[in-house]
């Protein structure tokens, strides 16, 4: 836990890299990145390492998708987003958290992309539908 | 975005959240929870209202479950957290967003839980696997 000042360096760095990322401004995208970056995706447990290949993982990310940022919380060293993402008619969310260094660049990038699932039974009494 | 302060009403209320969520103490966990509060599932887009209802969710919830707070960000007025999950054999990731009333009570909490899956083809060049 750290004390952090509104708004940290980090959630402007993160907010300018979802920017950057929307708007494939891959200049700005790169500025916002430490060189020793770790990319990580604990659902297929893959992992990307450094700036420049994270780069090319997203430039060459397939499809013509769209992302909007739907929340975000901030502390001084670690950022979370949710991200409504847009791939053609699909639509998911992102979850990602941040790390941050002492510039104020990311150094982390964990994902999670959850999927639509059928709820198990026995508890329809407490939940409803939507 | 707000001010926050280190550490936050909210983020210690949700830390007693998840302890007593694990020692299975539902007084406990009840008076962490506003009256209205709303747990929302957008992946089977399920949606329990109101405590009573929601701490009947938690108490009824099947298996031998154990939980551990992997990562905690907090501002003043939302928190989230990533936990490990654990039940009998099978792991998983919960991700949930919480928001607060001015009382540092649980308004809502949004969760996902997401799952493992195959990385589609194409990205290998830039990735490890682990």
């Amino acid at each position: 836990m750290t004390d952090s000042s509104a708004p940290t360096v980090l959630r402007k760095t993160v907010e300018a890299y979802w920017a950057a990322a929307q708007a494939r401004d891959w200049t700005a995208f790169e500025a916002t990145l430490a060189e020793d970056v770790v990319y990580d995706l604990p659902q297929t447990r893959e992992r990307c390492t450094g700036r420049e290949r994270f780069v090319e993982f997203n430039r060459e990310y397939p499809g013509d998708w769209s992302l909007k940022v739907e929340r975000i919380v901030a502390e001084a060293d670690q950022v979370v987003t949710w991200i409504h993402f847009t791939v053609g008619t699909e639509e998911m969310y992102g979850i990602a958290f941040f790390t941050g260094d002492a510039q104020g660049r990311i150094t982390s990038q964990t994902d999670f992309w959850p999927e639509p699932y059928e709820p198990p039974a026995g508890r329809e009494h407490l939940v409803e539908r939507y």
